[in-house]
């Protein structure tokens, strides 16, 4: 059976993307149209497009878009190739968007192999619209893999998810931040397809609320259980014994298994462990960034105070969007290649990355 | 020196009760003029006033408040005194307001000493405006009872700050809601008027936000430095050491002392526990209950889903308002008669509630 693909994102016309704002839900599925580097950038900094895995996608396919565009625009009337994308393009491009935001690693890995893929062709002499459809390939190619490797994470997962079972998640690791089924939500997927009859308790994360907006918005479409609470009330749910397991995402997972995911995950975590319950994380080999020996290295986004203050009202706020768990709090990491146990490091050495 | 009194209610115009609406806050200063127990009832229902002792207060004061209008309007034209506040109107109205929210002790404590006040009068000859006058006259003295013993949990919860301490703080325990400086906040402000140069760490506290509402908003006022953080970022500032203790308030304090506190306050004691940091809790005699042997014998509130989801839209939530803190996680309990230590037990029965 081919993997499920997201439905956030598409190709769209001329060469260009076709995102679903993620702002936007669920009140709304509104859609953009982006075709430039600067569009796509803008889109992952405000949080249109989010999730490691997806946004790495969604990087690859806006940089593929611009090539296309300029591609197409500079044909006629131009008779030459002027405007054609250059290496120089393709480098300051490639900068742009692995800037867009610092934590998530899935984005630095598929924008560097974006960048192979565009210089490789263009020694193999490809370039106008031969370059583009070569980096449109390459995001395809990357959309498809994660696609794969979602499917993969979900049949290794559901494993560790007992028939019945309440699950407890945190911000948004579904189809809304993959290229597939999710990473975290996949295993609740195919455990639902299975049969195992779970259900989900998805914590609101605020600021941006992405476990009450998105979580639920998608679990609502596949029929299967969820109810939001607020991300205090996790501690009071696992007292009276209606969690039974806690399945996170990752934004990027150093080489000793340490996790820097979504802020929050860190306190559930340690609210799992003191009530000796299972906290697994999921995600695709993508995620693991062996340059990061430790959590440490990890650099962690601090975003705007008006995500929480709302606006000006002479409050001050401190709004880091990420923490990082120590392995030691970790049960096992779900990947697409098996279910990782510790210690960590010897096991995340082993994939080979 | 006279204990300060809070600044949120205060007596209007014919025994009316003058009300700042805390719905409203930190946008706007509205107030709000209640003559009736029907009226008081939906103000503490709605949270426009809200903390355990403040309700306590507010309740009272809103019984007198409807006595006095009942036998200010009785009086001309008619030449009787009909429609004057009767025994069986004290008995109803003090039902109606007892039950206006389930978790906080103080209302049901104050309701019933109104109660006792009013029949006691009423067995004296005490009719009409007397009677109007001696309910008052309690629920004032409540109220001054409760500034004063806000007074003297500050003086004795600054003895646990040390100078520069950075204090995490959950919802809102201070001036909005008692009747004086507040419990929990209460410390915070007498270890800044002693010049100890404190800083507050206030948690946002969803779904209300009492937080970043009205925690932020009266530091401000004060002039204390305070930081809004999300609930889920308190795990990661302590694993950054960046707080040195917690310090909370509480709706219900069981005879063992274990406390009902805003959602989200048992979280926080674990993560504090697991951070090796004091954990305390700030309440007047009050807010003791020593017809509750344990935590699990005081009823938690649960309020509408569409706190959390914002209205109708097809996501299903779970909104209890309270979660229950063992005493085992607890360091100390900060009270009007001075500082108790586990085991609570001993330590509670002494107090002689």
């Amino acid at each position: 059976m081919p993997a499920s693909h997201t439905d956030a994102i598409a190709w769209g016309p001329g060469g260009s993307v076709r995102l679903l704002d993620q702002t936007a839900l669920p009140a709304e599925a509104r859609w953009l149209t982006i075709a430039s580097v600067e569009a796509m950038t803008e889109a992952i900094r405000s949080l249109r497009v989010r999730g490691a895995p997806l946004i790495g996608i969604a990087a690859a396919m806006g940089l593929a878009a611009e090539a296309s565009r300029l591609a197409g625009e500079a044909r006629p009337p131009q008779p030459s190739c002027q405007g054609w994308p250059t290496a120089e393009w393709l480098e300051a491009a490639c900068r742009r968007l692995a800037a867009a935001r610092p934590t998530a690693v899935n984005l630095r890995h598929t924008i560097e192999r974006m960048r192979r893929a565009g210089l490789e062709a263009m020694r193999s002499g490809a370039t106008g619209p031969a370059l583009a459809q070569r980096l449109r390939t390459e995001a395809q190619a990357i959309w498809d893999e994660d696609a794969a490797m979602c499917q993969a994470i979900g049949e290794c997962g559901q494993e560790l998810i007992a028939p019945g079972a309440r699950i407890l998640t945190h911000c948004n690791a579904g189809m809304l931040a993959t290229g597939g089924i999710g990473t975290a939500l996949g295993a609740v997927y195919v455990a639902h397809q299975r049969g195992k009859a779970v259900s989900v308790i998805a914590t609101e994360t605020r600021p941006l609320g992405q476990g009450a907006r998105l979580t639920a918005w998608e679990l609502a479409r596949a029929g299967i259980p969820c109810r939001v609470i607020v991300d205090g009330a996790a501690a009071w749910m696992m007292a009276r014994h209606e969690v039974d397991l806690v399945i996170v995402g990752a934004d990027r997972i150093a080489a000793n298994g340490d996790v820097a995911n979504k802020i929050g995950t860190y306190g559930l975590a340690l609210l799992a462990n003191c009530h000796r319950l299972p906290f697994y994380v999921a995600a695709p080999r993508s995620t693991f960034d062996p340059a990061s020996p430790t959590g440490e290295a990890i650099p962690i986004e601090e975003r705007r105070a008006s995500e929480i203050t709302g606006g000006p009202q002479g409050m001050n706020a401190w709004n880091p969007a990420f923490d990082v768990t120590p392995a030691a709090l970790v049960t096992a990491i779900v990947t697409d290649r098996g279910v990782l146990r510790p210690p960590f490091g010897p096991a995340i050495a082993a994939l080979g990355i």
